[in-house]
């Protein structure tokens, strides 16, 4: 048959920046330094995040007008506007939760984001962060092959390794210098440009023109 | 947990009008006047279309010109725009083929779709389809469901029941009067504003404020 991809993007470092370090620098708080660099436990890690806002009076609403300010990175619009046309399959696979990173899902257009979710209190507080799905980015890679879908999966980071190694095809995009050591095997861009040229060799699309704007 | 939806759409009948009718009408070609309530095997269908579009000359580029003079049905864009900042969730489950119907499908968003595709010659005529996938749609809501979200399925013809009965909740949205007569199970609504109350309700999101044109 003729091939139909899907195409799976991890959000924040791929398409955006990172919702908790742009948090950290509006409010000043050393406790938000904390990143899954120095905690690998991503539980603890929430834990610990949403006790320092709560000490701190910061509440969902307050971190959603964070997150409203931030932009998408370099290129990411462009990418998405050129994929589409040509792949109407554009699904977002990212850990983070909804309730706060949606004005950032708003600016890259309607396509459709798995993620989780957090719960709030009466007062406007983050109570806990519910995972929807454990190792969601790797399962939801695998039911799209079971629809009988080709998979190409972009990721940044440790978190999407798994997706990356359940796609047909698995690109890391400005990974960190400790993930591209630890795993060589998967091709890597550094910009959305190099992405879009990538995901046409791959996926077998005309060749994009170059825009300005990387 | 907090639930999370998806929501899926059938395309023809819900979002668009039906296309082989639109080319139909444009070119005045008889033969395009069978549909699937004279010939129930869609594959033969698909093989009577094809036939009669190289017998008269009409290729795909032809056939895309049509749709690209389509417009989304009344209401459509604007239950998309309401619905997607509520639930970045919008699936299009839908057995026509991406090859022709991608223009309907841009001016909808950048939704994904998931469909079929038509096998195309040198000469640019229609060769085949291929299904990617049989029964699809339920396929998908399936799966949907095993990556733990809840699902919302909307609907107008019999190829959409089997994806209504898989859903968390089935939707008719202006059946015929068969279809509605042979599925009273399932609530039913007639126009686009009726969609969004109705959504609103089932997914317990804010009521939609009334917006001119339904």
């Amino acid at each position: 048959m003729s091939d139909m991809w899907c195409v799976c993007f991890d959000c924040e470092g791929v398409l955006v920046g990172e919702a908790w370090l742009e948090l950290q620098k509006k409010t000043g708080l050393d406790g938000l330094k904390l990143t899954t660099k120095d905690e690998p436990d991503y539980d603890k890690l929430m834990m610990h995040r949403i006790k320092i806002l709560r000490e701190n009076g910061v509440k969902l609403e307050d971190m959603k007008s964070v997150v409203e300010t931030m932009e998408p990175l370099e290129g990411a619009v462009e990418t998405i506007s050129w994929l589409y046309p040509l792949c109407p399959r554009i699904i977002i696979l990212t850990d983070t939760f909804q309730n706060y990173a949606q004005p950032l899902f708003n600016k890259l257009g309607q396509c459709t984001v798995f993620c989780h979710a957090v719960q709030v209190d009466d007062e406007g507080y983050i109570e806990k962060h519910v995972l929807r799905l454990k190792d969601q980015k790797r399962k939801s890679v695998e039911a799209l092959k079971g629809l009988n879908f080709n998979t190409v999966a972009i990721g940044d980071s440790y978190n999407d390794i798994s997706m990356l190694k359940a796609a047909d095809k698995g690109i890391l995009f400005r990974p960190g210098e400790k993930v591209l050591e630890d795993f060589p095997e998967f091709p890597v861009v550094w910009d959305h440009a190099s992405l879009r040229v990538l995901l046409a060799e791959t996926m077998g699309l005309p060749k994009p023109t170059t825009m300005n704007g990387k």
